[in-house]
């Protein structure tokens, strides 16, 4: 995809917004989303008259030369000074800079280097908002790496291997193998594999607990390819859900009605507390509101978490083009617990759901 | 291990060197190296007087209190601010807050929440610096990490992976799975295999390159567990040493000699510069100089890349107790590159190479 020109254009245009007539960026995420240059000590500065340029050390020269061609480069170690030298000559005055990527240390020797003519401003989120909605060529990246998700699990379903006698890391083993010989760079994050009572615990890793029949299965995973991520979560019955106490096939449909109810009302225009709302609803009126310790869903892309976010706080409204997974769960101590998440992209209809595995009502 | 109470109290010791009476983190690392506790959101604070406090939300609460029962717990969303209140009541006056970690976003919050009798202070590496010598469970940890990564590799090569015609990401992926299998909760870092011609690049990654006999094979991996890295390189020749052209042997040989002879001269109380110079000059004296474009080593930890470096800009020695690894390397663009890596325990006679993997001369 070469969304590259677009998005520091667009970049370009929000500038006013924060009343700057130029921004700064070194965190590498960033400038591989606004250039295509996707080393890991990277600048890039935008001006309001288009001009740009990106900087990197002679370790990355030559791969920045082939993944940006289009931008000027800059070879130094410290990327963010030797860009700000530049600023007077691309007529920058007011220098946007990412206080919530920035740290201190690097802000104020950024500011010890900063040309008399040149003011730094704090921004907070100025990529992160624009890089809400979704290109096409996002949108088919995030595809490729929610399918990559989807065929190693069916893979994994097939070679039996979520079965009792099993341990929890046994299972992330097998599941993160096939990611990655799918095409996955690596996990998005570390998988979820909460068994038993573990799967009470939202934030649960993969430990050696062996899994029994009867267990609540709950499994929490993504790849990361290309620079995007996944994220999805089915929970399993071990031995067959007849195996399970009755108590948990029914938290199992109650988060299954749950998450179908947030999917159909996940369309463009809802507004995001809305979505959880519905969710969340479905949960307390089932009796098990209480248990229901997180939001509904967030938006994926470069990063696993980013805008929007579907919550009790959330704050605006869905758009076209922009992505959100949607994810109750009911978690009882002692117990066990059920989540079930799918990514979806939002549309003027029904979203499209890019992590479409089966998840039948026990 | 239970470390906690002596690495606060060596802190606590250490204030002065910052003119602090107080240190406040809320780097989730740094909080689990101090306290034990790992969660995710995670701030402590330190005073001078040998009091500390912790603080965490409502998700990470009954961990925090059983992975630190003897710390006093503050549940907050907003850590630092949090634990930025009691500052006054524990008799800071002069709070040291960590500038190379603390985002400027999250600094001008803290400032703006600090109480008219604390002044906030910019120290930059303090839990950095006591850090570099690691205590007997700490070793303990690094050695038993090491280990995972080197049985993994021991299993992929009795499993014949590394071959002519599997491709570089099959054998990141075969390798990944068995340090799993063997404990690790992830790979410290994105698996390097870098075959035939991608060898000459040290930050290559594994890509759908398909190994062909002859081709070097460089191989860099760790495993991450319990909050503690590995880190290792060898590099193989497919289809065996024969296959692969006289010079390539010949680097491989280079690269061992320059190893060994810095493994040899990493004892405690060598200058870091001295131990990047022993590698450098036998692989120029080779005429290789300019392909070793790189430094010698840097210690490992909770981090995959610490304090000590062995470089040439290398300040300070080595002392017992201390990790480095040893990882010189020829990349020599269009034919290829060698590199081999152990990482050792420092002592004051012969160093303990704890990834201990044949590294046999060509």
């Amino acid at each position: 995809m070469n969304d590259f020109p677009d998005r520091r254009r667009v970049l370009t245009e929000r500038l006013a917004e924060y009343e700057v007539d130029g921004f700064l960026t070194v965190d590498p995420a960033h400038v591989a989303w606004l250039t295509g240059f996707s080393g890991s000590n990277a600048g890039a500065i935008i001006a309001s008259d288009g001009q740009s340029a990106i900087s990197t050390d002679g370790r990355y020269t030559v791969q920045a030369g082939k993944q940006a061609p289009d931008v000027p480069l800059v070879s130094a170690r410290n990327t963010g000074a030797a860009l700000l030298e530049r600023a007077p000559q691309m007529g920058v005055t007011r220098l946007g800079i990412e206080s919530d990527l920035l740290t201190l240390a690097a802000y104020e020797d950024l500011k010890s280097k900063t040309p008399a003519a040149v003011e730094l401003v704090a921004t907070e989120g100025f990529v992160g908002k624009q890089r809400v909605v979704k290109s096409e060529g996002e949108l088919t990246a995030l595809r490729e790496v929610a399918l990559i998700a989807v065929r190693a699990f069916e893979d994994m379903l097939a070679a039996e291997v979520v079965v009792p006698g099993r341990t929890e890391r046994q299972v992330a083993a097998e599941l993160e193998y096939r990611m990655r010989m799918h095409g996955a760079d690596r996990p998005s994050f570390d998988t979820i594999v909460a068994s038993g009572p573990n799967s009470a615990k939202p934030h649960h890793g993969a430990e050696d607990r062996v899994i029994e029949a009867g267990d609540l299965v709950t499994i929490d995973f993504g790849a990361y390819s290309g620079g995007y991520n996944s994220d999805m979560t089915r929970t399993l019955f071990a031995g067959g859900a007849q195996a399970a106490p009755a108590k948990a096939r029914e938290i199992y449909n109650v988060v299954l009605e749950s998450q179908l109810a947030g999917i159909d009302a996940a369309v463009a225009g809802a507004s995001l507390v809305d979505v959880d709302g519905v969710c969340r609803k479905v949960i307390s009126d089932a009796g098990y509101g209480e248990y229901f310790v997180h939001s509904t869903g967030h938006g994926i892309g470069i990063e696993v978490h980013e805008l929007p976010f579907a919550a009790q706080t959330g704050k605006g409204h869905l758009a076209e083009g922009m992505t959100l997974t949607i994810e109750p769960g009911i978690y009882i101590p002692g117990f066990g617990g059920v989540r079930i998440e799918d990514t979806l992209v939002i549309t003027s209809e029904a979203p499209e759901i890019i992590t479409p595995l089966p998840k039948p009502s026990a």
